[in-house]
């Protein structure tokens, strides 16, 4: 088996090699990859740099807060990413700090940040699986985030397990060929739907 | 002058060496890069597999189309982008595809894919400038966006200039010291506000 991406056009081996597996292996993630990666979100890009993005997390071996955290996904994701290495939730500042104003890009700077995070696991031997689906009102309440922040997702890391190893439904997800639309079908040229004459051959 | 990142924990170089010039040389952005761009992109994750992403682009080769994208940037990042190499537009899907419903994580999904556009753009030499500062109305009127899907970023891609040759502002943002919250700033443990243990050393 394997998730390695099918690219029409050469791309970095970190990107290609990255997938979002359901099967971890229950091995935690050392405090010094921890760092790295979110040491690799610290540097995205962003807005006005308002660097929008906050995260809580833990790691595997502190079970107390591990399980805390596992807690506020939704129960089909917590039945997986209880053998996740790490979890993280990210949190979203809603407004610019230096005026208050809203950042409409805020949710978006998140997903660059997250993106570098993704690349410093995969290029460490992790791998990442993100899940929309949480519980943003007991993540609010179990950590006390405040007004003007938004839990957004949350971020299983780890290292995969053999497929082989899994149940049904989770070896099958683990094992499906990765799709993607091709690029004739989202970037454009002249007009939205006629392909950029760059990817249309 | 270097703009390369001082991280407190070891990073990838292609992340450490990302920043965002002003001073692009004006070369062109070659059609096979474009691509290779587009097509990290196209392997981010997304909620669903969504792929919510779309982009409406232009290589500095093609004066018609390049200044048409250009158009759309508010003036000040116009001033400067003329110079780019490409011009990007991203473009959200705002609802699931396959259910119709809100897609809450659409535009940080876009941002996933962006981050690895960046990403592949870097390693190949290349530089990306992002822009919050575009006019959604004349990208809708003048490319035809359908209803549901919103304009969300400018993306300038190039060679970045000599900062020397410069004039005076733009000179001055392209030889600031890039400045980043400490980890202990974002990354929470037990409770908001409360560093992970891992980042509080």
């Amino acid at each position: 088996m394997s998730k390695h991406a099918k690219p029409d056009h050469p791309i970095q081996e970190s990107l290609a090699s990255r997938w979002s597996p359901y099967g971890f292996d229950g091995k935690t993630v050392s405090g010094s990859d921890l760092c790295s990666l979110f040491e690799a979100a610290r540097w995205a890009a962003s807005a006005f740099n308002e660097q929008p993005w906050s995260f809580i997390a833990a790691t595997r071996d502190d079970t107390d807060a591990f399980d805390r955290l596992l807690s506020c996904l939704v129960e089909p994701n917590q039945a997986w990413a209880r053998n996740a290495g790490a979890l993280a939730i990210s949190v979203v500042s809603r407004t610019f700090s230096r005026n208050g104003k809203p950042n409409s890009v805020a949710l978006h700077d998140i997903g660059l940040a997250v993106g570098n995070l993704t690349f410093e696991a995969t290029a460490r031997g992790l791998h990442v699986h993100q899940m929309a689906g949480i519980l943003p009102d007991r993540v609010r309440e179990l950590y006390a985030v405040p007004e003007g922040h938004d839990p957004v997702t949350g971020i299983a890391v780890g290292y995969a397990a053999d497929p082989a190893g899994l149940s049904g439904d989770l070896r099958q997800r683990d094992e499906a060929t990765r799709e993607r639309k091709s690029l004739r079908e989202f970037v454009f040229g002249e007009k939205w739907g006629n392909s950029s004459p760059h990817v249309a051959s």
